[in-house]
């Protein structure tokens, strides 16, 4: 009997796990959030994952669930669990990848080397972080927010006035970073663990534009730095398939932790055509407790460059031949899903022995794409 | 809107193109024989590729129509031409894979090197090419024949008394070989080609059993015959999609042509994990018209062993854990086809820069699934 992987929600995420699903033999499933979503392939439910018995009625019948997304909310993950059903990442771990305060507390019982932060529920209390961190600082609602959303640079308590009818807010101190990296793990519900290179990542208007892995100018030390937070926070919080830390380099060589991801993430994207296993496939191996996969690179250098927004004719597809003729060692990666404004539709991966090389190659196909 | 591609036939082909397409963003509907085939993911209908009004219904709202298999009847496939849907490869193409002294003619008239071969009708026409021939030969129908069915060495016309009731057969002379290779290359329908670097078949009891990429031993001269042989095949028979020529090195070093297949072949499974393009990559790409990609070897050698019959427990999934364990760069293969002696159920790849090592990672990997 072939293993079956139910996977809830309908993205582009879920998607990419089909493709090394199928190749292992494992029966996939998606409850897509509506017809016609990036992993409409696979769909064999719609509804909303925000209620029991939807999430339910597609839990039965699955040997594993896992998911597209962390929007799950606890009350339906915990009585899945009740019920039996094996939820991976489980909901004691997808509860910090929900919460940022839950987040930043867990990581600073943990050791984890963190930006500076604070709960802050009114005016006053985040004036006095304001204050004592140089006049500025970075507010997040705790729960919610991701690609930019939810997250604003204040100088001053008025600019999330709006917020604060919302309860308690995240301040974090303004981190004066040299660039971004990402550390991504998997890790098996029996515990077997593996580390990825860490990666840099580039972002543009809050959402991750390109990927270079490794990190280059990373140094053992980094290297070893990155792989042991990974390590630390996935054990720590007893996360199963895919994490990524988001981290930030500082100007004084500390890694700091930004932000946590319970799945596949966009900084892992490269890992399709760049590593012996991408994190699809590892994602799938490691919540299906089986043995995971070498995460080495294949190649000296990966570089995906994300597609956002996509051509103004609607159609990836009417920029095929042109990027392809010109490019035909770059993967196109396409979501299924329509091009409007700042939209992830897609990306490029590019690979090969000289990193400039493949950066511009990356950086030109995807530019194909552009509207 | 996302290009579609329909693909009549529900095996193990099928099914490796789902996850490039997906990944192109192309939308592939499968025309199954039966529910629960290989591609059933894909699969949007189910009938007798032998019946027209099946094949016609399968083939609306496609933009190109494609196979897994080359077993569609010449009037099914002409009427679908009428009809003005895309069909590659098409029926002018097909006609030579599909029938055995159709290819042999039509190959001598291209120059092609292949053995000596006659049309035999009768067990006198037979004996005579014996006798011409060292008194043994390879007998074939013309018509059906694959993983060595239809194929028998005789060196008494008898032996092969019960075909001639069907009709015509090929006689062939039983080339003096030192091994099998195969030469695959990709055409689009505009006439662009690119030539995959020639391969080791390694055959058991007629079946492919192990697949080398790049062949050992392979010299520029050998590398540029096989490449010549079939870049000139796919051009004079007008080959749309993936083209494989499986070869002959004979003992005096010449490359004769023993088959042909149009469509993505076991000898080029290799490439999902050790090209920059693989086949079936390919395949959906050449046949939607669109840039093909670089066949290059992605790693010095690439291995393939395919997985035959399967655990006698009638589960590939239960060794997976000591399989995965035991190799993490391996990649397994599987069809979602029940075991059963002899059947092809999955492969395994492996990839690396020693050959020494990458067979024997390939085979130890494979052994795993033995019955």
């Amino acid at each position: 009997m072939a293993l079956t992987l139910g996977i809830v929600g309908g993205g582009q995420l879920a998607r990419m796990m089909i493709a090394p699903a199928v190749e292992l033999g494992v029966d996939v499933r998606v409850l897509a959030e509506e017809p016609g979503m990036a992993a409409a392939l696979a769909a064999t439910a719609t509804g909303d994952y925000r209620d029991l018995e939807t999430v339910r009625a597609f839990a039965r019948g699955v040997d594993v669930l896992t998911f597209d997304h962390e929007h799950v909310p606890q009350e339906v993950l915990r009585a899945l669990v009740a019920d039996g059903v094996r939820v991976h990442p489980g909901p004691d771990a997808l509860q910090f990848a929900q919460d940022k305060l839950l987040m930043r507390a867990r990581l600073a019982g943990l050791g984890m080397p963190q930006p500076e932060w604070a709960r802050v529920t009114d005016a006053a209390g985040l004036q006095s972080f304001l204050d004592e961190h140089g006049g500025r600082a970075v507010v997040k609602t705790p729960r919610g927010g991701y690609d930019g959303k939810g997250v604003r640079v204040v100088a001053d308590p008025e600019e999330v006035a709006d917020w604060f009818d919302g309860g308690e807010l995240l301040a974090e101190e303004l981190v004066d970073f040299t660039r971004e990296l990402a550390q991504q793990v998997a890790r098996r519900p029996s515990g077997q663990l593996v580390a990825y290179p860490v990666v840099e990542t580039v972002q543009r208007d809050g959402v991750c534009a390109e990927v270079i892995a490794p990190a280059p100018h990373g140094s053992t030390r980094l290297t070893e730095v990155a792989a042991s937070i990974g390590t630390a926070i996935a054990e720590g919080l007893g996360v199963t398939g895919m994490l990524a830390v988001e981290l930030f380099q500082t100007t004084d060589d500390r890694l700091l932790v930004n932000e946590l991801a319970m799945r596949p993430h966009n900084s892992g994207h490269w890992g399709q055509d760049g590593a012996v296993t991408g994190q699809f496939e590892q994602h799938v191996r490691a919540v299906l407790d089986l043995p995971l996969g070498d995460p080495a690179p294949r190649q000296p250098w990966s570089v995906m460059v994300n597609i956002l927004g996509g051509p103004a004719d609607g159609t990836l597809e009417s920029r095929f031949p042109a990027v392809l003729e010109a490019h035909p060692a770059v993967k196109v990666h396409t979501y299924g899903k329509a091009p409007r404004p700042g939209r992830k539709v897609g990306h490029v991966n590019a690979v090969g022995d000289d990193l400039d090389a493949v950066v511009y190659e990356a950086r030109a196909a995807a530019a194909f794409f552009a509207d």
